[in-house]
């Protein structure tokens, strides 16, 4: 793989004032934004791309810190000189969203109207909600249009979100692994997972802060449902088989099968650095996008407000949203005479695929940024 | 749909005073099974079919109670004069297993040793143990040889198990909605779901009986979660829709879709009755079944030292066990120059789909029973 890492980096922190109103009603009166930038703007600010992170992500998106050079950013192999988002020509800016349990303002910064963390106070928020706040870094950082905006997953649906609230102020849109909207069944499993924290007894209705407690019990549980949903069930089966992991079975309920194994070592790691809050808020911003519902369900009237360039990618093993989601994209965008390309990348690892280090997806995502002019 | 219910039923009670050496080396000194009978055994004692159940079934198939006419039998709509279990020509028999939670030994009865329920020390079960149990019943109600073995998913594992491990005793198999091992991915939602009970405070290492309380939470979690894995996508999306449920959204924690009212009924009323201990129990016998393992991995061994002719049936919407894992059964079968018919059938309701009442789908059983000489 060509390029190299961007090496150190800073993270940085915005506050703003202007009170913001979300999606769900609520008034933000004030908040936080914490975020990294990679490489140089231009002078004429055309070489921006704004990367959106997903349920899990955070701002750091890229490089290490001086001081913990073991903490690598979530997707340091896309960025870098001579990677797909090529440092030397673009300036990259990661931001973590407002609900995050990053550095933002979320569920466990203080809530300035009580001095105690915000808990289950913290509104909801909405991906439209984190594209408002998005903008307002952008106006802060000088950058009126984004060369790019783009992510995977939950990423990518905040970058299908920007074509249509912010039409004027993004060339292009690279949306991966994603979906126009949930379907039901994606509901269901982010319910199990909300449930499991919701029940937990340590949860205490969100205010666990007080209680000097977590509940983490609950956000296990969630993270483990939530691998099997990232994996495909071929990668499994190839990585992890069914034989007993000691070579025999202990007929009890410790680990008997690899598989347990990585569940539970990947739910216990997660439970203890990720904020149960911003869990559920994340999860919830994932059942309510559909900005289709805004042209009564319409997503080619809706699509019809974009004017950016698109590049849709998805992966033949992604059960999470699969390809056909990403065609509805494409169908809406087409059916407007839209600029869209779309790859189906055939690659084995499930919805996780699109954080994967792959020649063909990284050449296809570097041969589009490469044809934007700045 | 033609024929009748089979009217009021009796459940009958066998107590076993020999010891059942288990699967995992543990031995059960005695135990009692539950079990109901439909029908007449015929003077050749040639006419007999046991019905297996699956992970949260019992032995109530068919019929109501005459003091509880509203408790219907699970699998009512195929069994009774005139069904395709047709009750004029077959002598049902309907055992709960080992383990469970509905009259036969498990861990919610008494353990004879301590005078307390078993809770977490009674001993995990495999599907072999329970066909093991069931033969011990057969030997009672004088059966030697069943003319058919059949049961969906986790049922129709005991089904196939009968065929390898006592291929003098059973003439046909019915195997339907089922796997002849689970996946990685199935043993995973397995793991997830016994977490939740596990790690449920109320679970008390599984003597919860004695701290007059259950764990509730996590059979609720359980439950959910398996529900998702019993409904298809398609239907999801078709019978709950993602509509806010009541018109628009709250944006709160409460049930904002119609499928999180489902899934947090089903779980809610699923805890109200079934054992924790009992639905750990099941999984765990899914997990381990595999008859492969005695011949090194090689299904086609090990279906060689079966005798009896096969049904195998899968449906198209069954992601739990798809119909590919239905093949590798067929496919054994074939290897060998075995007897086997193999039906998929196209019905939109997942995994569920071999509970319901389907013209074409129950045609299928029927004629296949039909056909089987007395």
């Amino acid at each position: 793989m060509s390029g190299q890492s961007i090496g150190a980096v800073q993270t940085q922190r915005a506050h703003f004032d202007q009170p913001l109103t979300l999606r769900s009603g609520a008034v933000l009166p004030a908040y936080d934004l914490v975020y990294e930038t990679y490489g140089t703007l231009n002078a004429a600010k055309s070489n921006a791309i704004l990367v959106c992170h997903a349920l899990s992500g955070h701002h750091h998106l890229a490089g290490y810190y001086a001081d913990a050079p073991d903490n690598i950013g979530w997707w340091d192999n896309i960025v870098g000189p001579g990677r797909p988002l090529d440092t030397d020509r673009y300036f990259i800016v990661s931001v973590n969203n407002l609900g995050g349990c990053h550095g933002s303002t979320g569920p466990s910064t203080i809530n300035p109207a009580s001095g105690k963390p915000w808990g289950a106070d913290f509104p909801i928020v909405a991906v439209i909600d984190w594209v408002h706040a998005q903008a307002r870094l952008a106006d802060r950082l000088g950058i009126d249009c984004w060369a790019a905006v783009m992510g995977g997953s939950l990423g990518g649906m905040q970058a299908l979100r920007w074509t249509i609230t912010y039409p004027e102020r993004i060339r292009h849109a690279i949306v991966i692994a994603a979906a126009p909207k949930l379907s039901a069944q994606n509901i269901a499993f982010n319910d199990v997972a909300r449930q499991a924290i919701l029940t937990d007894p340590d949860f205490h209705g969100g205010h666990y802060y007080e209680h000097n407690t977590r509940p983490t019990r609950g956000l296990r549980l969630a993270r483990m449902l939530g691998h099997i949903t990232y994996l495909s069930d071929d990668q499994m089966g190839e990585k992890f088989g069914r034989d007993p992991k000691n070579g025999a079975f202990a007929f009890n309920f410790g680990v008997e099968f690899e598989i347990e194994s990585y569940l539970r070592y990947q739910g216990d790691k997660f439970a203890g650095y990720f904020d149960a809050n911003t869990y559920l808020l994340m999860t919830k911003a994932l059942d309510y996008f559909d900005p289709s519902r805004e042209e009564n369900g319409d997503l080619t009237a809706t699509m019809a407000r974009s004017k950016a360039g698109f590049l849709i990618v998805s992966f033949t093993t992604d059960w999470r949203f699969s390809p056909a989601r990403s065609k509805e994209i494409v169908a809406a965008l087409l059916a407007n005479g839209g600029d869209v390309s779309y790859a189906e990348i055939d690659l084995n690892f499930g919805h996780d695929s699109f954080l994967m280090r792959d020649a063909h997806y990284h050449s296809v995502i570097g041969a589009y940024l490469r044809n934007i002019k700045l």
